[in-house]
């Protein structure tokens, strides 16, 4: 595949990559290249290389049926006859984007959003607004309990008096820890006068910048970054079907999905024989392609079968073929119904999903029939390569590991709820923050980090990191460390 | 190599798959390809590019000397004439198969196992069953105390008047954990009439399914599943060398094979540039099909020089080139010599190959002449790229690292028996688990984890997972910790 | 370009390797090769394939400009004409090495050391003699703090009378262990007597042995291993362009660049795509021969634009591109002018480039305008595919981390300080070692594994690994535990 588009772009490309009789670049396009190919030669060649560069949006948009990548039903005139190059971008829609600023006689923004993007993946554009991911930044931030859990972990603490002060975190702690995957809030702070080898230039300063989070706060009011996954400016599909790029967000204990599926058989297949698949065929043929899935397989990819048959239908909302919320908050739960999550309370009045017993919090989760409908499209994913036997055993394991996990994560609840019953700790009763002691931080890691990675381990089949890695092995032993703590504790009280 | 088989393939691949003047393919399996290729399109693709699907018995056996495949002496007649395909395993000995059902006509069997590979595979399905992997599940589960580890690391724990209550773990725990890779017991427990897309059909219900663990107990009464590095249903050997395949059972820290050769210069070489090597060959050709041993190199495969002249003989039996246990229980030993270890009692009446105190039983173990011809073996691969003075040297650092790793191991025995002596945790003198409490918990880790690490971390010359990652200094700290809890407890007992 | 050279070596290959119409081999060469080519075929199958196997010196003399290899304004006349191969390295400088023996006729040594390589490759090895890295055994073992630390690591502990008593580390342990990466000492001890199959010899048995650290102290009395990051032999220079080459001893958690790599967006790319890309073209093409930069890329490598024109020299001095020492010892700090690190001592009269308080002991430490220097060479390779306010933004992010990672720290000494002050722990002022107990332990963690950790993620824009992986989340449950730890046993001494 990769040859064939360089032998598509190879007389493009060996004519410097702008001119010529490659495919057509905008005049627009080519003033920014006499530049920029120059100053920043890594990310030229990069969107030489992409599909952006080799094909017009008209000619895109005659692909009809499952191989078509536009969704948008109409491109807009000025944009549909040339390639889409730096200007298509950078200029589109510049006066909703309050970063816009003057640049050689264009009014360029630096932060393509995607309400840029959707001008030509409307569909994706629109799927994505609806997933939860798109939200990260307002449902961490604008949620007074993990809002104090981001504070406690990235402030930083002095000891006075023989105990500690915390000074919450400033704006580039956050956006260099949390944010840096859930998104910061990009703004325009004002404008700054730099020197540089073609003359003296006005650049915008941005607040929160760099930022390529999922949930990023943009410019033109819009959430996300298409780039977070295609990343700039090649914007491959190879990239966003390969577990690496998943693995930025989702590999510390807290959300271990790629240490699991290294695990696992399918991440074993991927590592030993990976190299020889297809990741541009679009649809993704199961089998003919690629022969184990990887996270876009599982969660996202348009797939079809050996016939062309469909399997999978392409979703940018990633919890389409997902019941379950496994990441605990704190506990694992059905998956809620709308991706802004800061409107949910339970009934003890804390912003969470479920009780602190574990009981769901149902009106603001999907029902069963949801949940049915959701598993039945990442079934027939698996039924691809495996019998009904192995999907349906494979399956109610997954069940009794969230009740398990749910279990362990009650039992030390109820350990930190008589902790602070005891006077042993300060919690909501002493109004405290629930995440600043060394119990507290013990509980923290028992639904965070080992329910969590029981359950990934279980749902992806990477036995091997839920056990003795990250898993069952610590969600045992925590309580007994949590007991020791009380006890010892308990002790000084006397 | 790839590419060389897709040249074969690809008339047969081209004309769908079964039939055409590709290998001949038996009417059953063309029966059983008529509707699977359409529902499990994944596995009959994988089949297709798998070198079952591309010659026959006959062919096979003509092949002699190292290039060998086929080790069986005599193929049943029925059977070498048409390819392997999925009549031919799924219908195999079906008379030996509990768990064979009536389907369409045919008594097949979903759980195709060793006994039906050996059928062409004859020297290596032996090999196996003298592979200590072979009786992972009995050794473990059979093994009173091994038992009660898994039974306190999967139970549920509750807590009740401020102590925690244990509920064992139930099946699909144990089968989602432990017996992922030390395989479960695949038994028939009835049938379910299920809806399909081609109508009502009655399918078996397995007990602990899906599994491919290396010591799964089949309905045939044979032990482990190939499949469980030669994942079906390419069962590519290309898979079974990489390494990948082995970190499935061999990442955490329990037995960190995988993390150590990734820091190993083996491992930096075969990341950098094992994605020119041919993992294909039979026999492999050191230094020119690959420049650095994965873990079948060392272990499994056939190797030669460049004159073609034997290094290694094959082996299924993956202690052949191993002296030493590394993984200790509690200490590291020399190997078993039976893989069936539930037969050692130590002489304090544990089911340990050593005693408490680290002295080895040495009737159940293997005598230093088999160890020194084990070694042997192994030193004759490293020899190919090494001089006689850098092996000699790794290995006196190895021996060292026996040593010393095993009184860091002794040292926590130490410490914990004092604590049960002084009545600080209940241990085997009150009955009580040696798997429950706090200070139990970090003895475990002291051998399990720690001396098992820095063990493997020499083994494999992987010196920077054995220092910080989880090696030396968690040995060294772990002691200190201990001591640490039994003084603070104690302080209570006054 | 891998099958361009093998191309180019298909005859000389085909050939058998020594002889015939590919590159001069020297007679003495073919002489090695007759016999080693049978005993070690790993690694002579690996010179065959090198560049030193393909192309005499005074061919490869003759390019110039940024495509030079060889940077020796002359190369000897006995060496120019014939290809680099067994011989040639390996009778060099014959009479500088102590390790030197009589091998059939030829004065042999087996430890090539920076001082043969440097015959031709002059500039790399004057470059890496001012690496600090080149100190690493001395600046490890010669400092007494990091030595005691060495010492408690690797030592051994009893239990006598419920304390432990420590037996320092052999030479065997340390070498498999600190110095597997630091570099042992490598001396002739004496020579042994072996049995081959070529008949018997005299070998010389060499201490520290084997061993490829970066600072080796090589029995010529240069210092480092060429083949540490250029693996024998092979040389390759893809190999130590890939980011597992430097893997090997940056990985564990007190030096994480490999891990926060792999999360990060370069990492990714090179993960995803990295397997297209060219390794082997000097000058290195940024966005033509790779897309994202691996470890060498940014520190290492000779970078050039589109245009040919230089984004970066290359340099064996690794820290020519930076101006910060993450590695806290104890807190980061400005880089040290010179190399050997032993002769820096603070106030406190403790051989460490800060205070205890973190104060930066400034005269043997870069200044602000050699920083801005090294930061600006490292800027200039961002911004080949960065804008200038990203630029700005990331490295303003890094020194708020620098500050804050320090405060953590600090905190962290001002516990341990608090806990010496009331006897809950023995330290210097008793003449004790600062590495030995349980809250002496958790204050080394505190910097180097969780604040050094937390700068690399910063550092590399790899933030997953700085949250819940090994960063803040530690930095600040660490705190909370060693104060719990103080009250606990405060509570005893009362």
């Amino acid at each position: 595949m990769k040859i064939f588009w360089l032998g598509l772009l190879m007389p493009f490309i060996l004519c410097g990559g702008a001119m010529g009789s490659g495919p057509p670049v905008s005049e627009d396009t080519q003033t920014c290249l006499e530049c920029h190919t120059m100053v920043h030669p890594g990310i030229v060649a990069d969107w030489q290389r992409s599909r952006h560069a080799g094909i017009t949006p008209e000619e895109a948009m005659k692909v009809k049926g499952l191989k078509q990548k536009v969704s948008a039903e109409k491109v807009p005139e000025g944009l549909s006859k040339k390639v889409v190059g730096c200007a298509e971008c950078h200029t589109l829609n510049h006066d909703q984007h309050k970063d816009s600023f003057e640049h050689n006689g264009y009014k360029v923004h630096m932060v393509v959003s995607p309400g840029d993007c959707r001008t030509c993946h409307a569909t994706e554009a629109g799927q994505y607004e609806q997933n939860i991911m798109s939200h990260a930044y307002g449902n961490l931030m604008h949620n007074p309990l993990y809002r104090d859990m981001v504070t406690q972990v990235n402030g930083t603490q002095f000891l006075e008096h023989g105990k500690t002060v915390l000074t919450p975190p400033d704006e580039k702690t956050n956006a260099d820890s949390c944010l840096f995957c859930h998104g910061t809030v990009v703004t325009l702070e004002g404008m700054r006068q730099v020197e540089t080898d073609l003359g003296e230039m006005r650049l915008p300063i941005l607040s929160g910048w760099p930022n390529n989070g999922v949930g990023r706060i943009n410019p033109d009011d819009t959430k996300g970054s298409c780039g977070a996954c295609h990343a700039r400016h090649a914007f491959s599909m190879a990239l966003a079907r390969s577990p690496s790029t998943c693995a930025e967000c989702h590999k510390g204990p807290d959300v271990p999905a790629y240490p699991v599926y290294q695990v696992s058989k399918h991440g074993n297949i991927h590592s030993a024989l990976g190299k020889g698949w297809d990741y541009e065929a679009v649809p993704w043929r199961v089998g003919k392609d690629f022969s184990a899935p990887t996270c876009a397989g599982c969660h996202v990819s348009l797939l079809v079968n050996g016939e062309g048959e469909m399997v999978a239908s392409r979703t940018h909302r990633m919890n389409d073929r997902l019941p379950w919320r496994l990441f605990g908050l704190v506990y694992a739960h059905a998956h809620p119904k709308d991706p802004d999550t800061t409107i949910i309370k339970n009934k003890g009045g804390l912003p969470l999903p479920t009780e602190l017993s574990g009981e769901p919090v149902s009106q603001y989760l999907i029902d069963k029939a949801e949940g049915e409908r959701r598993l039945g499209r990442l079934k027939k994913i698996c039924l691809s390569c495996h019998g009904s036997g192995w999907v349906k055993g494979h399956f109610a394991r997954l069940e009794k590991t969230l009740e398990t996990s749910n279990v362990m994560t009650r039992t030390a609840t109820d350990i930190l709820a008589l902790a602070w019953k005891r006077g042993l700790a300060k919690g909501p009763g002493q109004k405290d923050s629930i995440f600043n002691e060394g119990i507290e931080k013990k509980w923290v890691e028992q639904w965070l980090f080992y329910a969590n990675s029981t359950r990934f381990a279980t749902a992806m089949a990477g036995a091997d990191y839920g056990v003795f890695a990250n898993g069952r092995w610590y969600l045992a032993k925590n309580i007994q460390d949590m007991l020791d703590w009380m006890e010892l504790k308990g002790e000084k009280e006397k």
